[in-house]
């Protein structure tokens, strides 16, 4: 009897602890929003450097590193959205395997963060080529996550 | 006749010009959806810091700080897609005074840029008096924004 009552403490102090963490979001739906907005921007700034390194347009390097730090400071966002509970159906395409392997999520998470932020420090030096070459290696950090962590 | 020459090269430069500035977005409804995208974001970190500024939560200087620095990153974005013409159609509340009023629409956004970065500073100061005597400064600009550029 004692363990029951032990073990559905726990369960309401996981529950307050839960509801703290995603307290951030007033509904479910903001929290599907708010990533959807975050992903859709990275990808709209994330476009412009590929227009560079594709040479659609000039290299600018000042303008490229520009759009690198804001897509750096945007990869910090989108996690604490995606862990919200029931959130994983309605408008959007996370995968359920997030709440299963939090820890990998957390890991393919965090890669995207640290290749964001040295691809910052390249384009900021101005080697190009270094560049270039960390870009492709943050759009294999997004296709990672998008392989295991998104339906479609 | 030699005039005439002169307007339509100018036209055509002006065209050149506006598609250059505008280029950044594939089609139209991605500049709709960029700034939405941006509003929305800035309305959920505002959130934040009104939730501590009206003591719906424990005023947290580190946090309050971070969120007000998010939004400056933000305040400097949705203009730009704004300014893209026809965009004052479709899934927007974007009022077509924009198109007729570029000065004062830009003087507008400006304001909320600075009152922003002011936000940041006396969030980083630590005096949480001023930085509440501030967000209402920022929400203030907001405010007039909304009530001469949007139509809701």
């Amino acid at each position: 009897m004692k363990k029951l009552l032990i073990i559905s403490l726990c369960l309401v102090f996981a529950a307050i602890a839960i509801n703290g963490a995603y307290a951030q979001f007033a509904k479910p739906e903001y929290a599907i929003k708010y990533r959807k907005a975050v992903m859709f921007l990275i990808a709209q700034h994330f476009g412009r450097m590929g227009a560079m390194v594709k040479e659609k347009v000039p290299y600018n390097q000042e303008v490229f590193a520009k759009n690198a730090m804001l897509v750096q400071t945007l990869s910090r966002l989108p996690w604490e959205a995606a862990m919200v509970p029931g959130t994983d159906s309605g408008d959007t395409t996370l995968n359920s395997e997030v709440f299963m392997k939090p820890a990998e999520f957390k890991e393919i998470s965090q890669d995207f963060e640290t290749q964001t932020a040295k691809l910052v420090s390249l384009a900021q030096s101005g080697d190009f080529t270094a560049t270039k070459s960390q870009f492709g290696e943050v759009g294999k950090s997004c296709k990672a996550c998008h392989t295991q962590f998104r339906t479609k």
